[in-house]
């Protein structure tokens, strides 16, 4: 498959996508690289490491990891230091190349860590995740958390590559995948009604990780996410779109207690409550609002809203970093693949939330299952 | 005088230079910023924090001021996340406009904060040492130290302006004036040989700190920096002539234990000492060289440097951010007013250590002295 590429103020990169891309991943390895340093977490590089380092032996370039401990709870100043405490005693210079083997957390962190060492040091992607695949790879946003916020100390600053091997996949537990998935239907409600109708079509082959439904997935979703992110590099505007289903989500993320659910399983279901309230304000029709909520449960994620309470729901929204000024603005839908970014009346939110927020038990029964044998690429 | 432009791959943003410039700051406030927040020192705010806070009044937007310990050891990851907590519990948001008060130790470390801040927030230098009016606010680069090395960890981001004030220098130590002024001396040597014989005609009022005198004299470093900085924004060569003097002075710094003289005394000296090698290099005339030595003792900075010992001055000088590959590589002059940047034999290095090398006494009583009762502006 032809790479898809990001064009950036600061030029362009590329991105491949394939099925043991990770054999190959020597070939976006910068010729002038003086040493490369592997950042990763312990379950990750249990998995993905060895192969990495033997598809990096080679080139004859010193490599060596950097293990910090996995969960969002690690992405964090602390663990930022701990990585430039490494650098720093490793005596890597300004040419030296980080590569982020792991999910967002790994690839927000040590992009930042790149972005930050010596004043920025050149950084690739290996997302193992979907969702860093079709999402936190792709773009240059790199940030850690801070007690106050998530995200709060962060840069944008472009990799060099993206290299995205599909087979890692594999050993991804069941929910990531699902949660992945919310942020793939996820484009094609807001930019493309013709892929949003792919997934539609082909949710089964996306949910047991079939090899070739999964590569066109992942390349349409970088490709529509570069569009994005070309137009809009340091999110003035256009870029807000791709934050549908995320206010409503931000909510039952921090209501629920963060790592309660899945940040895509909140998307999810913050995509239904975004298209129940786009048709309240915007007249999508209920036949479309019907098919988001049938493809959100085919993925495996919840359709249906935590109850926190309606004063809860408002703060927790209101407390988006997309808001300024104290006005909430939506994500919504006119129709499937199409978004505006808009505020709405307090009484169709309060509507929406009455609609779409009931007891939930997240049927896993109904996501078709597949081989979980299947191990390491 | 009309403002220097920068111009950068983000835009160009003006540098303004005048006598009271303080009470004008307001004219370079973004119109949409939110909130603006003044990162200082409370030598520097004690001395001008009520002007600037005075002269933002007018634009009727909050403002608020943190102010962090005196001194280069505070230009840490410590003193920056205290930086972020204040910014955070104060719920700043994207459009809030940080204006960096003080010296080069401010301006990085704020710069950095502002580099950082929810993934790069706008801000304003408003230097306040001489040395940060020729250099440090002009350029982007922005960094705190780490224990393992100076400037480690920092990004290049431009200021949205730059506010120079020539009468606040009315109120800084002689020595650092003199300092200063060796950055001054630099930009002639490397760029503009007439600059250099201006210097020499008018180092006196230079030293009394003329205002007039001095407003040509930075916009001129600003204007030879912007030159620089435009044609090479991110450090990738060009650029590297602006640390004439500084593989010999960072020896310096670091031999005698950083503080011990001031980094443009170490530079001033560092100037002597690349004028040698040049001469034995680059055939620099005697008389060219003696030159260098006559203004560098005029502004008052030694001309002497320190005996570390001929290993450990090798050893330092090593240890140069410069040095990629271990090959230690100077800026030198062919000519006053122009500069390569090369390898040199070891013997000539040798050389030029044992002719430079002695005992040194900085004699102060050369520097003409000035009006020290002036006060605020
Ligand atoms: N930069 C952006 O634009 C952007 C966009 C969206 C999200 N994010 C960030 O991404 C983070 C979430 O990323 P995530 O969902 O990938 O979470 P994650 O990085 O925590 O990965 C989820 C879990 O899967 C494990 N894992 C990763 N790859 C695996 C594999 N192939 N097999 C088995 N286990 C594997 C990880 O160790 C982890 O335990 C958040 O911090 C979020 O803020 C960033
Ligand atoms: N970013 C760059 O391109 C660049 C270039 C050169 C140097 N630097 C950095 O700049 C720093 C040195 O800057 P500096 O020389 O300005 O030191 P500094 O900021 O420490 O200031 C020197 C002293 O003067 C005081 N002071 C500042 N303004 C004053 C005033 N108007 N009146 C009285 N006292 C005043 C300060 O409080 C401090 O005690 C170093 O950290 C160095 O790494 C950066
Ligand atoms: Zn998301
Ligand atoms: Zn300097």
């Amino acid at each position: 498959m032809a790479p898809v590429h990001v064009a950036t103020s600061a030029g362009q990169y590329p991105i491949h996508i394939a099925p043991g891309r990770l054999q190959h991943v020597a070939d976006s390895v910068p010729a002038n690289a003086t040493r490369l340093v592997i950042i990763s977490n312990p379950v990750v590089d249990g998995l993905y490491g060895n192969a990495l380092r033997q598809a990096l032996a080679d080139l004859n370039k010193p490599v060596f990891t950097i293990i910090v401990p996995d969960g969002e709870s690690f992405k964090s100043l602390d663990t930022l230091n701990t990585i430039y405490d490494r650098m720093l005693s490793e005596k890597l210079d300004r040419r030296a190349v980080i590569l982020a083997l792991g999910g967002g957390v790994i690839g927000d962190m040590a992009g930042f860590a790149a972005a930050t060492y010596m004043r920025g040091i050149r950084y690739m992607q290996i997302p193992t995740t979907l969702l860093a695949q079709v999402d936190s790879s792709v773009g240059g946003k790199t940030a850690v958390n801070h007690p106050l916020g998530k995200n709060m100390i962060g840069a944008f600053y472009q990799p060099v590559s993206v290299d995205i091997d599909i087979h890692v996949l594999r050993t991804l537990p069941a929910r990531e995948v699902s949660a992945g998935l919310a942020e793939v239907i996820k484009y094609g409600l807001i930019l493309d009604r013709a892929f949003f109708e792919w997934c539609e079509s082909n949710v089964a082959q996306l949910v047991a990780l079939d090899a070739d439904t999964l590569a066109y997935a992942i390349a349409r979703c970088c490709e529509l996410k570069a569009q994005v992110v070309s137009a809009d590099e340091k999110e003035t505007g256009l870029r807000a779109i791709l934050n549908l289903g995320h206010t409503f989500g931000h909510a039952i993320e921090a209501g629920l207690g963060f790592g309660t659910w899945l940040h895509g399983e909140a998307v999810a279901c913050g995509l239904v409550q975004a298209a129940v309230l786009s048709g309240k304000l915007l007249g999508l029709s209920a036949a479309d609002i019907e098919r988001v909520r049938a493809l959100v449960r085919a993925i495996g994620c919840p359709d249906i809203a935590p109850d926190l309470g309606e004063d809860s729901w408002l703060d927790f929204m209101q407390g988006d970093k997309k808001t300024e000024g104290g006005e909430i603005r939506y994500v919504l839908l006119p129709a499937i693949g199409q978004a505006v970014v808009q505020a709405a009346p307090l009484n169709l939110v309060q509507e929406t939330l009455s609609e779409t927020v009931g007891d939930i038990a997240i049927d896993r029964s109904a996501v078709q299952t597949r081989d979980m044998t299947a191990t390491q690429a």
